[in-house]
């Protein structure tokens, strides 16, 4: 698979956008470095002709081809890796790595999967709703006295970054296969589930404990195959559960 | 010297920069990655209301620091080391070296000499006539289906290579202290002079020459001492040579 082909499996999700004319430098950026799609999410009434003004006519395509969602699940659920990106490692929960690792991670899989990486709104930035649906979770490195980079500068530096490494990391390999975002959601829903019925998890909270299984989980990559084994293990201790309960 | 004011020795050089907006954010780059300060060439009437806007008021303080010269020249004069930038790498005269070469080699001269990093105008970008001030010359990679990188991107992905290169070059070495720009082009000057004087340099297209004599000195890299035993040979020549054709 060729270095463009590649680069091309991976698409930019944009979280509720504020700034019209941010989607348009963002549009130019992903055709600089010969990204996928973009994808925006929660904002469908961006003003048209400022965001050509900063993606240039050049760029033009990019913009016609935007897909809109209500909903990230509904953005993220055919990707099977997703990168998130946040100024704040304080609050939001790891594994955090930088834009070079994320892209070597990026180009290592895109052959066989298609990859999100996924911004926030300019102010606030990614919550930790959002940042639970990502395999792991960048930070752009910066001075300590300013820190808050603009959307497009994000979204350049990280594709720059793996644009370079699509040309540098082995990309021949035939990788594994990631489940989608949709099948981890459902695991992940049937699992909660689960878990609050046992007890494990208080309902009240149910999140608490999931941000670590989630974790674990986007740390090891699972197969679609793996996830149906996961939910089968699931069902088993569920009827198990009800059986003994009678 | 710690990283921080490593790259406060470093500046970037606008040359007739054509948005306002574009300047704007520029300066919200530079000041994300800890970069001294701006200076605009031929362009004194932009728009500030327009600047701001995108530098947004934390990085007020870079456009009130701006500088404002009429000639490159004037801006360039008390640089020791000038990595200009360039998309047409057809037109222009090398050496062209990556961003994160040119990154590596600006942080292992930042301590002990001044940056300057030179980005042309929004459409046409630098012409010769100001690459030939330049130590190395940068290519920003990109898909070659639009290589039309916008200023502030380009900016940030040199700030942010130049940013992450202090954290990883040896910078405490005491590197060599170069010459001025102002007292390399009054070399160059004085050279130009007498190489068309002895029939070396056709007059009516010096620069054909000289253009490979400056490339060979911006790639030594010469001291202040060095300016001036060249510039002594020089008088010396001219010396001799009046002396002889009396």
């Amino acid at each position: 698979m060729s270095a463009e082909n590649i680069t091309g499996n991976i698409s930019i999700v944009l979280f509720r956008p504020k700034h019209a004319g941010n989607v348009g430098a963002v549009a130019r950026a992903a055709k600089n470095m010969g990204m996928g799609k973009i994808i925006v999410v929660g904002a469908k009434d961006l003003d048209r002709e400022e965001m050509e003004q900063r993606s240039t006519h050049l760029a033009k395509d990019m913009l016609d081809a935007i897909q809109y969602t209500d909903t990230l699940r509904e953005a993220l659920s055919d990707f099977q890796y997703i990168i998130g990106t946040t100024a704040r490692t304080g609050r939001a929960r790891g594994p955090f790595v930088t834009p070079r690792e994320a892209a070597r991670k990026a180009a290592s899989r895109a052959s066989q999967n298609k990859i999100a990486l996924l911004f926030g709104p300019e102010d606030t930035g990614l919550a930790n709703e959002q940042l639970r649906f990502c395999h792991c979770v960048v930070t752009i490195p910066t001075s300590r006295e300013f820190t808050s980079v603009n959307l497009s500068h994000a979204v350049m530096i990280l594709c720059y970054e793996i644009f370079l490494a699509t040309r540098t990391t082995d990309t021949s390999s035939d990788g594994p296969r990631l489940a989608m975002s949709s099948e981890l959601e459902g695991m992940y829903r049937q699992m909660s589930e689960l878990l609050a019925r046992v007890g494990f998890l208080n309902r009240e909270n149910p999140e608490y404990w999931m941000l670590d299984i989630r974790r674990f989980f986007s740390r090891t990559g699972l197969s679609s195959r793996e996830v149906k084994i996961v939910r089968g293990i699931c069902r088993q201790i569920e009827w198990y559960a009800e059986k003994g309960n009678k």
